[in-house]
């Protein structure tokens, strides 16, 4: 299976215009016309910069998380560190260590990539890119801004899995970046 | 690690009014004033119905896939089938089904609840429910409307993990069904 082989012929764009700027991410809609030509619509996405999340791992493998209120569900939930990069082309990496250090005070050496998803091709634009570290260590206290109010938990990581099942942790993205590590590093479970 | 343990205290909700709606889901805005009582701010969020997934594999232990031109990424994106539940409370398990069946022409027997996941608890405030299916087999064609054009791979469950570490699989809401799949059934993998 290789996207080169694809038999779907994509759309043409025909314009695009913003309705909506919340300054966390824009509204659009964009008319497209189909690959017959037989067919025009508008489709509207959300358009954001790219979002960054780490799994980070203290010496004795436990999970830093960070549990906070959630206003799209309006209920707290439990999550891995991660926010928007910065507008400024923010590299994902340094990103990934900002919002570790900020929401937790726990700093990383060592990050690995696990690669990015789409959080929905059908109507975002961007991507969220995972990184994870280990050995990480407590340096410094919180730095939140006052929208934010972060209880940091350390949870061991073979309890991870239990806890996806049980709706513990339900936030899409985190569980995404979980299971792109224990595909790439099962054995991490067991030890 | 328990909810009930949380040391967040929730926001109380002022007001909230919708921006926009485009059909398929609404922008939203809502003011909230912290727990403290001393902050108020807009949250923005985008409504929506509920939406399904579903992971249905032949007797060949071959996933049902989907491939199509999505309009948030501007570029085909190989999925599992899913879409949005009807307005009307369809029931999920219901959804996964006629999901199936339009975009595939496959029919599911029995269907087991892989749970949901929140696609982004800090800007959304709907579900994805996703479901497994084993033994599904082909009944009729594929039962597309005219912004629909949508072509259906049979990829072997073993192959998953490698597509989604190469990226030929990055949908957030198709990866964290596989996750919840492989966490419950990790035997699938291999045989």
């Amino acid at each position: 299976m290789k996207k080169s082989s694809s038999q779907i012929s994509h759309w043409q764009q025909l314009g695009k215009q913003m309705l909506y700027d919340t300054s966390y991410f824009q509204l659009w809609s964009r008319r497209m016309r189909s690959p017959s030509g037989h067919f025009e619509s508008d489709f509207f996405y959300i358009d954001a910069v790219n979002w960054v999340n780490v799994i980070a791992i203290t010496s004795e493998n436990e999970v830093v998380m960070v549990e906070q209120f959630r206003h799209g569900i309006q209920e707290t939930s439990l999550e891995i560190p991660g926010g928007m990069l910065d507008a400024d082309h923010e590299d994902p990496e340094e990103g990934a260590r900002r919002e570790l250090l900020e929401e937790t005070g726990f700093a990383a050496q060592r990050m690995e990539s696990l690669g990015f998803i789409h959080p929905n091709p059908a109507i975002q634009s961007n991507r969220n890119y995972s990184y994870f570290s280990e050995n990480v260590t407590r340096v410094s206290s919180q730095q939140l801004d006052i929208a934010e109010d972060i209880a940091v938990h350390l949870i061991p990581l073979a309890e991870i899995p239990g806890l996806i099942e049980s709706h513990q942790i339900t936030h899409a993205l985190v569980v995404n970046a979980f299971a792109r590590l224990f595909i790439r590093r099962p054995e991490l479970l067991t030890r």
